[in-house]
């Protein structure tokens, strides 16, 4: 079998971007090239390359002369990803509300209530949130939430943790608001929900 | 004097790129690669390059087999951009008013009034909604704003164009409600204002 080059950095790409996005590292722990090559049985530049690519989407920090990070997040920094996250949400939410495709939130029924594993868990959350932002069926909008969306699933998956057990019976309720067209409670939840997001984060840092 | 072909790509794309925003070509007029080289004295090369570069940032339509155009906007993409555009704004002036940059605006205080050529109105015009916008102090948010930005540029310069009249008066007011500090009267404007663009916008396209 013929492997390309760009192919290689392509596998190891997504293979770190995932490890990241699933909290397989720590925030701010070192990527070592060398070792990653070794680990994967390939050479030093396609790690390079795919380390570079992550770097310039925002998930790893490119320190020059001392190496690659994931990318850790000031206290401000995640307050001010979770603050655009909000802005998203609650517009289209509030704007909407109607145009969210019940078909979709329908699968969701009951997905929150399931001792599922923390990557379903995640993927579910994810799903819903989303649902709500194409709503709007504005592309501009939508692209402008998705430049951040590996920026929020990483801020889920390190953040959530602790508080996995309110965020299911926050997303329950929500699920079951938009099916049963109650726009103020949904409303009150998400914001309420947005907020709880915030102070998970802030706690974790204390 | 050496010149050299980076340089020169740069100088050629930052001459194109003035000239879209500036409305000197129309939306969709189509930007013939030999021609910009000959009235540049420059070889087709860096004016390939220029032109490939405003098309991924979505300033020019690159079509196959067929060449380089201004962008042009169907009514749903001017729709969606300005709908963008409010999101960020009213969110801003709605939670950060106390932050506005009072200094700042008050330099804009009168700007409008005067007769003051298309260029300076637009330069002031973008100046008030950045200020409302870099009030949130929130890196993330406003460079989600700023992703856009020559997208807003174009548009305003396209559009504003048939209502610069009333234009100027709204902005002079919203100007006087910042700096006398009603924040109830400035989101009402903004508000208007900001429908009012759309209507111009839809106005256009008839």
């Amino acid at each position: 079998m013929v492997i390309n080059k760009a192919s290689l950095t392509d596998q190891i790409y997504n293979l770190l971007k995932q490890k990241i996005l699933q909290r397989e590292f720590e925030l701010g722990q070192q990527l070592k090239t060398r070792q990653i090559a070794e680990d994967n049985g390939i050479s030093l530049m396609p790690v390079r390359d795919a380390l570079r690519r992550l770097s310039n989407e925002g998930l790893v920090d490119n320190k020059p002369r001392v190496g690659f990070f994931v990318k850790n997040f000031s206290e401000n920094e995640i307050n001010d990803i979770l603050e655009v996250r909000k802005m998203h949400e609650l517009y289209c939410l509030e704007n909407y509300f109607a145009e969210i495709n019940r078909q979709e939130i329908k699968k969701l029924e009951g997905k929150f209530e399931k001792n599922s594993s923390a990557s379903f868990f995640n993927r579910y959350d994810i799903k819903l949130h989303q649902e709500i932002v194409k709503a709007s069926h504005n592309q501009y909008l939508i692209d402008s939430y998705f430049k951040l969306i590996n920026h929020f699933t990483m801020l889920f998956n390190y953040l959530n943790h602790k508080r996995s057990k309110f965020s299911r019976q926050e997303h329950t309720e929500l699920v079951n608001c938009i099916l049963n067209n109650n726009k103020e409670k949904a409303y009150r939840l998400l914001y309420r929900h947005l907020d709880r997001v915030e102070i998970a984060a802030d706690a974790k840092l204390d």
